[in-house]
């Protein structure tokens, strides 16, 4: 396989390693979800497989599981959106940083347990210090949540602790 | 230690056992949150201890979980303030059933990973088929999220699957 064919990487696979503990989306978390979003054209995707343990009812996805999900795809979705704002080619990195300021979920529909979530969003509004990704999320093509994250940019110098 | 000096049950303890495997709040979800929620006179309160693994940044919680913690305690909250809008016993059970319509979240500050995450929530509204519940999280005395959700009641003939 070329560099040209291989798969382009996530978002969250552009992050500095001190930005990938996340439990949501975080390659260097153990047990974590590791969401991964990429562009699919001007719109973002990401793809979440539940396990069985993540139930509400059974047979159905806990809505924390959910709200997980779109909170860590936007965050991505707007490190993303941020670059390629600014000139940067989509695949490249560093990505810019960003945190939730604001996140709301309807949920619309009961999600099974047993399919993949299929998550894809528009970015709203990208600005210097602020994205707004909006978010459909559906299970075997039935839309089951929208989501409206607000996403605020960190400062590059800021480190964890710091 | 006799029957009134007992702790009183949370309100998830008095779920029937079919609604009783959700992650987030679940006691029979063997790898849940267990998020469990009680009265403090008018308001509802539950405290949730974050686990080392659900990191966003290095030293702070990941979002999913204070926007889980916010919804089961949500979802608690509403099956409580319900049954006692209908005259039920507070401490009795069973209780009527909620699932969330919406969700929102604000994040204000970054929440400590170390710390106990405490919530306490006002009624805001209370109907046949729907409470409204808001939300306040603090963390070592510092308020870092608000939260806002819509219940739903379910019918008590619904089953899962059903």
């Amino acid at each position: 396989m070329t560099g040209a064919d291989a798969a382009p990487p996530a978002f969250q696979d552009l992050y500095p390693d001190s930005w990938s503990h996340c439990h949501g989306c975080g390659r260097l978390n153990a047990t974590g979800l590791h969401i991964r979003s990429f562009w699919d054209g001007d719109e973002t995707v990401a793809t979440v497989v539940p396990r069985p343990d993540q139930t509400s009812l059974p047979g159905y996805v806990y809505g924390g599981l959910i709200a997980s999900a779109i909170d860590c795809h936007s965050t991505g979705s707007a490190a993303g959106a941020a670059h390629r704002a600014a000139g940067g080619v989509p695949g490249g990195g560093p990505l810019p940083r960003f945190v939730t300021a604001r996140l709301e979920v309807d949920f619309l529909a009961p999600t099974p347990i047993g399919e993949p979530m299929q998550l894809r969003s528009k970015i709203a509004e990208v600005g210097a210090r602020k994205v707004v990704v909006e978010t459909e999320l559906t299970s075997g093509g039935a839309l089951c949540a929208r989501g409206r994250a607000v996403l605020v940019r960190v400062p590059d110098h800021w480190t964890p602790g710091g």
